[in-house]
């Protein structure tokens, strides 16, 4: 593992390392090769969605808890074929895309560590959460730690399920890969190669910074808007305020739709880092509040404007994050390495 | 003043009167009338915009401290006349619509109070904050408050500025009207006509109601993105992450860009019910903080659902809201009293 993983910039940052292909993508399989989904939820369906829709011309099977779905989609002729044990997986694939929630992604590693050793598949995941899906590939041996490459492709919606599920979703969308500390070089190439190929912008960066960085920019957000449609449930007289609504409540609650088990899920697997991301909201709400108290316009008008400039430095960062996409996809020959099969 | 302004229907709410016309729009006053706009940013520049749109055809006076806005929106022919002393208005003009800041307002009520009362203007104000309007022209005397309609059209956006005005600003979107105790009958139709003619839904309920509604619904959420970024800026690494935002960050944070000076001038002048909103998030942030710390998923999944449930409601609640405006709108024959000129 080379030092681009971990590498830190000047502003204290992972540096970023981008890889990106255009054309027919390669998906870091062989074109003949066979990937695995298990889990056809919105992440993994779309997994299958871009595959097809870039032309992948291996074949793809699927596992799910829901046996109708799967059977559905075998129909439609998404997936080539169903698996009921994961186990059997690792071994018969190039590249297994493990899609289950966190807990039951870590139960998967917990019980098939030996399987995902001694596989020939380069195994990837999709959780919101990583230092336990690292933690949990140090508990299952060196041999797992080296074939499991740690992935967080950041393109979640409200929405959820197969029926959610675009081909689209990875364009231009970031995935961090935070690789567990016996990770193999070759096996991150390939999981580097399969999320570019979908579209992704691919970065690295240490496990426990993911997690404390997606606290702050993800998961708070969504306990909060959990929080505020909570603290409005609680009141009778609230729902027939409803009537009175306008586009700043329908543009903040947004998140409310989501998937209550997913991010309980999701949360509790992140509690520390989100403890302290809620203190220090309540820090910044504390002061608003003293400010409110005193009637002093002056200091809120302050509060607000370091809110609104740091809103301005994350609308900038979008902007120029659109910008590298498209520059990135007029260098693409300048990473013919990962172009290549990596087997 | 007839019941129907302070009804209490079965659910605790006010009985909502909707006015809503459609074809020639007549806006409350003669169609060779005057109309004076205070203050052209987003909602007197889209006042200014829906009525030359809906085929106004009399005269539009402004004024605002910005004297080059003014002067370039009267050679583009927006306005047809500039005004430096609102004082001169409220005898001059059938319709007198003061967009100004709320503490700009509640100055221009103190100074203006017997001008607005001895004046044949109707008057009306968009502030989101209404108790303290009432109570300006309470202070004011029972000829002011004869005259002086208090409003708050639902229609704010996170930009500001003639710039961002639009003439559909108000199409389907709610106006609230919070009469002062000595209102007058005719002021209020010809003030429910107007909001009509620019193509709102007119509702009714007093200041307090108002305040704590939107207290709730829209300054808590305005000054939780405010406190959420606030609490990201204080710390230094935080910009550096904004590489891997999100879209769930993105509209989340959209009210962030809202203008602080603005927004501490609203949010000290509703300051109790807002102290009262930011306990109640605080108690609903601190149930999930608890449950984090106990590692109890249940716990936050039960909660999440509450929540949940409470943003299903809000979005039918939307989208019956979409339904009442097409139904009123077929419908507006019945409502001919509020067609015809109040005077």
């Amino acid at each position: 593992m080379g030092a681009r993983h971990f590498g830190i910039g000047p502003a204290g940052i992972p540096q970023t390392t981008l890889v990106r292909m255009k054309g027919s993508a390669h998906f870091g399989i062989p074109a003949n090769g066979s990937v695995a989904v298990c889990g056809l939820g919105l992440i993994g369906g779309s997994v299958v969605r871009a595959l097809r829709a870039g032309g992948f011309g291996g074949r793809i099977a699927a596992c799910d808890i829901d046996l109708p779905l799967l059977q559905a989609r075998l129909a439609e002729g998404w997936i080539d074929e169903i698996v009921q044990d994961p186990g059997s997986l690792f071994d018969r694939h190039d590249l297994v895309v493990l899609c289950q929630p966190v807990a039951a992604l870590l139960d998967c590693i917990a019980a098939h560590a030996a399987a995902i050793g001694a596989g020939r598949a380069v195994v990837v995941d999709v959780a919101s959460v990583k230092a336990p899906v690292v933690a949990a590939l140090q508990a299952g041996g060196a041999a797992a730690m080296a074939r499991f490459v740690p992935c967080h492709p950041i393109a979640g919606k409200a929405q959820h399920g197969w029926d959610a599920s675009e081909a689209g979703l990875f364009q231009g969308k970031r995935c961090v890969i935070t690789p567990a500390r016996r990770a193999d070089s070759q096996a991150e190439a390939r999981a580097a190669a399969f999320w570019a190929g979908l579209g992704a912008q691919v970065a690295w960066m240490p496990a426990e910074q993911h997690d404390r960085i997606y606290a702050a920019l993800s998961h708070l957000p969504q306990l909060l808007t959990y929080a505020y449609l909570h603290s409005l449930a609680a009141r009778p007289e609230a729902e027939a305020w409803l009537a009175y609504q306008g586009t700043g409540f329908q543009g903040f609650t947004r998140l409310g739709g989501s998937d209550p088990a997913l991010w309980a899920d999701i949360a509790v697997h992140n509690s520390a880092p989100l403890v302290a991301e809620i203190d220090r909201l309540g820090d910044a709400l504390g002061l608003i509040r003293r400010h409110l108290l005193r009637g002093d316009g002056a200091g809120l008008s302050a509060a607000f404007a370091d809110a609104r400039q740091f809103h301005g430095a994350a609308v900038a960062a979008c902007a120029a994050g659109r910008a590298t996409t498209v520059a990135r996809v007029s260098r693409v020959s300048s990473v013919p390495s990962l172009t290549q099969e990596p087997r």
